[in-house]
């Protein structure tokens, strides 16, 4: 999980690559399949088609780094758990799998280990071995969404930022006072985790109340589709058609001896205790809108109470929930400073959805002494810089949309 | 708010009573209105019919007390917010807004006031002025709240309980020790207080996940027409069959490294994400136990947060949500237990749902001087012991069902 483990370790030698690699990890949770590739340099790029198609570069260039490294690019994308299949078509079709690692303590030529987490790495480990013939090698969940953190707080620049009233502000980390900090990760539930340092946390609470949530919910109030209309959906909401506002109970006026305007929502969803109205008669969009306000919301203040707990300044927010959306970001921006009346901050990663898969990826370096042709993620550089694109401006576009993301990784 | 107060004041006088006295406080909350009043004695007792029945009977004898006081009752009843006309043909039926008040500082015999708390006593105060031509007297909800909670907790025997596993346990409240403690009052919205002693107090959080949450989406989930027949509902339900478990992601397994068994729910409403089910697909009573669940758990979650901040021991809940439903306080006392690694405990109040109203009522002795026909309330006894009705078995029964209680004030 230490990236920096070889830059210390005088008995790694540079590694024999084939002309092309093509690593995977998984993180495999309830509601969506994170999968992280990687393949050599720009030309050798495996097509991304489908799933996966590129509307972000993130170029890692190694600092003082003395081995020899590939230049590639790490590839992002995700499939609903309940598609498993699809993934292992995707998977198959670009023959990721054949990348596979053999175990340094049970070396055979026919098992081939592929790096996975989440609840999945278990549930569906016979399906992988049917279907690919691999096995997966089991990382820690809570060791994959930390190292995922961790490296890219670490390696790239322009990965955390903050949010509110709509503007979108880079955080530059300075890696010497990273920790400690809260990561929340938000996936079909949510873990938060008191990070003290590389490999160093612990799960200090979570709720059930995240992302599961919201669609599970959604899915059965708004009859849509996916996740994606769900939250489409939501922008075009109104959510005090549905919440009861402090105003509504006490006839128009703030309870401003409390500090809570006639606008802060008292009771979400209250307003359909007196409305004799049914679910039909509400709009989709107020009712998606009050529910990623009510869940953003509930995530947020819980958030904090932690952080309070063990005086953490920074909140970091990751998971596929988050979806780089400018409200459900602004909701949770909201939470965290009302409740800290300002003295915490909440913090949003660009690459949010995959730091469990990228964990499982950078776990390859654990196994670099086993001579296997994963090397190169030993050589992720851990002080990279970042260097857009010339035609991506960061702070403009959905970087963080729908979309999978493809990453550039150089070395010198 | 202080009901000592005049157990130290020398100037207070005995005062004539009329034959029948029937004092009124109301609070008046976003879904209900909840009705507390005073009449003379068991032979003078207004008859209860409709909403007030009688299941309960609370007597409080006062101890040293050297005033002459009241032998009467007190009664409670509620109403939906939406149904405020039938509240207000309620109060004018039984001419219980006859017995207001009239303010010292602002004395006029054509003005009448009944003490008042909830945001509906600003909203709603016109309306009472047209049709029972009175003034409502406004007391901070906040205030009553706490007035309430520390009446029940000081003058009640049998007042607070815990839950867990089905047993419900009386606990001793040693007025000397009562404080500090956490008031979470769980109505439409969620209010936590901490409270330090008679009228010191501070509104640390709430949340706005509360009871008309439960009721809101539960009326549009389930088309249920009532709260109690969502209630009734969610008893007859399974939340497996909706909810997200950690086994359901791990294949069975427990994510034992970090506490959680693989019934552990890891996402609310989270296995609607992946089935291909609509909302008619699901069985109403699974929707309806699982939205309890959800909000009891995360009530009962950041209720422990915020009393591990302020390092307090005892949380009492209160507030119609509860209801002294099972399902409700097992969840409630389970999650500040789980959380709490058992350091913290939850406790139940048997008039839980009155504690604002009640709050409003012993306000009126903050008027005892102004000679007005309201100073008995200054006679309920604090340190009163509690007698159950011979034919009435505390331990047993729902006390604290739908229905509204009837207490009876004894003093010597």
């Amino acid at each position: 999980m230490d990236l920096r483990r070889n830059e210390n370790d005088g008995n790694s030698e540079p590694t024999q690559f084939p002309a092309q690699i093509s690593h995977l990890a998984l993180d495999i949770g309830g509601s969506l399949i994170k999968v992280v590739y990687f393949s050599t340099s720009r030309d050798n790029c495996i097509d991304c088609e489908g799933e996966s198609s590129a509307n972000d570069t993130l170029r890692l260039f190694s600092g003082n780094c003395k081995h020899p490294v590939l230049q590639g690019r790490l590839h992002f994308a995700k499939f609903e758990t309940s598609k498993i299949k699809d993934c292992l078509e995707f998977i198959s079709s670009k023959e990721l799998h054949l990348g596979g690692f053999q175990h340094h303590e049970n070396p055979s030529k026919d098992r081939k280990f592929i790096k996975a987490t989440g609840g999945g790495a278990y549930k569906f480990a016979e399906l992988f071995k049917e279907n690919l013939g691999i096995d997966l090698d089991k990382e820690d969940e809570m060791d994959c969404l930390v190292a995922g953190a961790n490296f890219l707080l670490k390696a790239v620049h322009r990965e955390a930022y903050t949010f509110m009233d709509g503007q979108k502000e880079f955080v530059q980390i300075d890696q010497s006072d990273l920790y400690p900090y809260l990561l929340v990760n938000i996936g079909s539930g949510v873990s938060m985790i008191k990070v003290d340092g590389d490999g160093k946390f612990e799960r200090v609470s979570g709720t059930n109340v995240g992302g599961g949530t919201f669609w599970g919910l959604g899915r059965l109030l708004t009859k849509c589709k996916s996740f994606d209309e769900l939250l489409e959906l939501s922008h075009q909401g109104n959510n005090r058609a549905i919440d009861m506002l402090v105003g509504e109970i006490y006839g128009g006026m703030d309870y401003s001896k409390i500090g809570l305007s006639s606008t802060t929502i008292a009771s979400s969803f209250g307003k359909a205790v007196s409305d004799n109205k049914e679910l039909e008669d509400y709009k989709p969009e107020d009712v998606a809108r009050s529910l990623l306000r009510m869940i953003s919301n509930n995530i947020g203040q819980i958030s904090y109470l932690n952080a309070l707990r063990f005086g953490l300044k920074r909140i970091f927010f990751g998971g596929f929930f988050i979806r780089g959306q400018p409200y459900t970001m602004d909701t949770i921006s909201v939470a965290v400073h009302f409740w800290s009346k300002g003295e915490a901050k909440a913090m949003f990663l660009r690459h949010e959805g995959f730091l469990g898969a990228l964990g499982a990826y950078v776990s390859y370096a654990k196994h670099s002494n086993d001579n296997v042709v994963c090397n190169q993620s030993t050589q992720l550089p851990v002080s990279a810089s970042y260097a857009a694109d010339p035609n991506y401006n960061p702070l403009s576009g959905d970087f963080n949309d729908n979309e999978s993301i493809q990453c550039s990784v150089y070395a010198a």
